[in-house]
């Protein structure tokens, strides 16, 4: 079913031999590109046991154990947009927690109406990531939320200390710090960014199609859903998009990609290549178009597709996808199962309250 | 306490008689601004029964019945961006529910970073007002939630047809429309505004401190607060702000004024008379400089203040509404006063869950 170029075609290997994929994936010679892409097959089937649901809770780190006060207080902070320069730009702004945890842009807008470069990643389900950002420069949910806040571009705000100095100006934000961390000078950005990580580790969709069906219910997917799983597995998508999250295997080095890794006219078409990814952040050549292997889940709400959001779609992001990366290109049919499939990733959302924000009577803290 | 500087003393006459205070405010001779100043004071007391508490829900027009299902469209299309040009605007932008129903801005910030000239007004217990916008042109809720959707410094789309083809392009919507309204071709502009104003409706912020004191609680105010409230009334203040809403009152004409009415420092500080007003859409020179009264409800989250935004703060407020519109230099005490009753007006918010947006599996609507 799969219409094959003579590279990348499907072959068996262990699930989890990603990271020999990924540390080659950098070298671009010939045959280097055969031996990684003739280790992207992965022994997916449909009755697997390498199927595996989402966890409903993702690994918290020992330095930030979770209450539920510090959610709550993670929450506020995450939807306040008082800590953007214009007052208009909070977290939920550009990872809409009421859609796919982006903002369906190309690439996100922030204050002053001013753009980015790169599609905002879903903010759903990033607690399962080893690492954060496209270029996987944050090593933590708590490393990422610092980023935003200070971006020129999305929150705007000249530094940290301006930033957490407008929370300390809240009376509720300060009572609340000092009912979660305790200690002398309780609001700091350690602090801030330890809550709104909290938060976002009770961001998890489980309980998809998917994830019933990878449970036992075997009539969750459709029989087109199962097809599209399988193709998924047989084309080689596995490789990287590894359950239960569907992002990349948890090992050292071993979740980055380099994309694209073919040539072929998508590349141009969407200017593929005009972000050298990771190496912007490590200076190394071997990181040149290296990007964070994406979850796939709930990839069905989060188009438009891709680092740069050039691709309007799923499908046209699967037939991307199965040419930039495997060198392959699947029939119409094909395409249309997996992207079947790609839909039994999406998950159910937690109900959210919305948090009331503390107030500062009398005044704003906006000046723009 | 007061302290008069002549003019617009406060004197007693009935609540309610402010239209013929209203009707006058426009003329702008000496002799009649005296007379309308005279008219201004107010039989309020602390016990008297035109204190009268907020009721748990608005009017509702016969013609937009209210229905949980509606509500509850009203309320996703409330928060949802997808019908702002750039996908990054919803009514939530600028009327934060979060917060005190505005943004914290001098004016608002819309698509492409575009600002306004004027300050977002509360949509919290809008509900209660004779008409909306600050200029009084939407004569109900229906009819203003068709202007920021098409204003280009605002949600930014080119039509009202493009906006509701882009509601219409959702599936979800599509059946929730078909749902509350029936109908052929349920999925209107006409529809769509009346969800919004059904949920809308539904942003009622009762049992103030204020509201438990008008309610026979005599603790529920401070004595500072109720110090605060006599001086409000004594100074002329209710001419304008009555209870219930503490906005204008319900008569025809009735609910405009003049702003800022006398001459002085402030003017020119502020740069009061820079907008003409009402006058900009009905022409009138007569409605120079005149604008809806606004709700005094939750005015303490609401910084910054009056139509330009340009006052930080609420006791500054306070001073220039004593000098605009009444002609006094109220003490610091009395300001102080005034702001602690002011704050007795801030609501008990209702709890509102986060909604889920219906969804466009595998492409999105925005183009920006």
């Amino acid at each position: 079913m799969i219409s094959s170029k003579g590279r990348g075609n499907p072959r068996l290997c262990g699930a989890g031999d990603g990271a020999v994929f990924f540390d080659n994936f950098s070298d671009r010679s010939p045959t280097l590109r055969n031996l990684t892409a003739t280790l992207l097959g992965i022994a997916f089937t449909a009755g697997a046991s390498a199927w595996e649901p989402l966890p409903p809770t993702p690994p918290v780190p020992e330095d930030n154990p979770m209450t539920a006060e510090k959610v709550e207080l993670g929450k506020q902070l995450f939807f306040d947009p008082r800590f953007s320069a214009t007052g208009t730009v909070s977290c939920n702004t550009c990872h809409n927690l009421m859609l796919g945890g982006d903002d369906g842009r190309p690439t996100s807008m922030g204050v002053h109406g001013l753009t980015g470069p790169r599609n905002a990643p879903t903010v759903w389900n990033a607690a399962f990531h080893p690492s954060q950002f496209w270029d996987g420069r944050a090593a933590s949910l708590e490393a990422q939320a610092r980023g935003p806040v200070v971006a020129e571009v999305e929150m705007g705000m000249k530094d940290l200390d301006r930033a957490i100095a407008r929370v300390r100006a809240i009376p509720g934000y300060r009572d609340a710090f000092a009912r979660v961390f305790g200690g002398e000078q309780p609001v700091t950005v350690d602090n801030a960014a330890k809550a709104v990580a909290a938060f976002e580790r009770t961001l998890v969709t489980a309980n998809s199609p998917y994830d019933r069906w990878a449970a036992g219910d075997k009539t969750a997917l459709s029989p087109q859903q199962v097809r599209g799983l399988e193709k998924f597995a047989a084309l080689g998508c596995t490789g990287c998009h590894q359950p239960p999250a569907f992002s990349g295997p948890r090992k050292p080095n071993g979740h980055f990609a380099v994309f694209p890794f073919n040539d072929g006219p998508y590349v141009d078409r969407y200017r593929l290549r005009d972000d050298i990814g990771r190496m912007a952040v490590s200076g190394r050549e071997s990181d040149r178009h290296k990007y964070k292997i994406p979850t796939l889940r709930n990839v069905a709400l989060t188009a438009p597709y891709f680092h740069n959001g050039r691709v309007a779609t799923l499908d046209e992001a699967v037939r991307v996808m199965a040419a930039a990366q495997l060198n392959v290109e699947p029939p119409a049919d094909d395409v249309a199962d997996i992207v079947a499939f790609l839909q039994a990733l999406t998950g159910e959302f937690p109900a959210l309250t919305l948090p009331r924000l503390p107030a500062t009577p009398g005044v704003s803290l906006i000046d723009p």
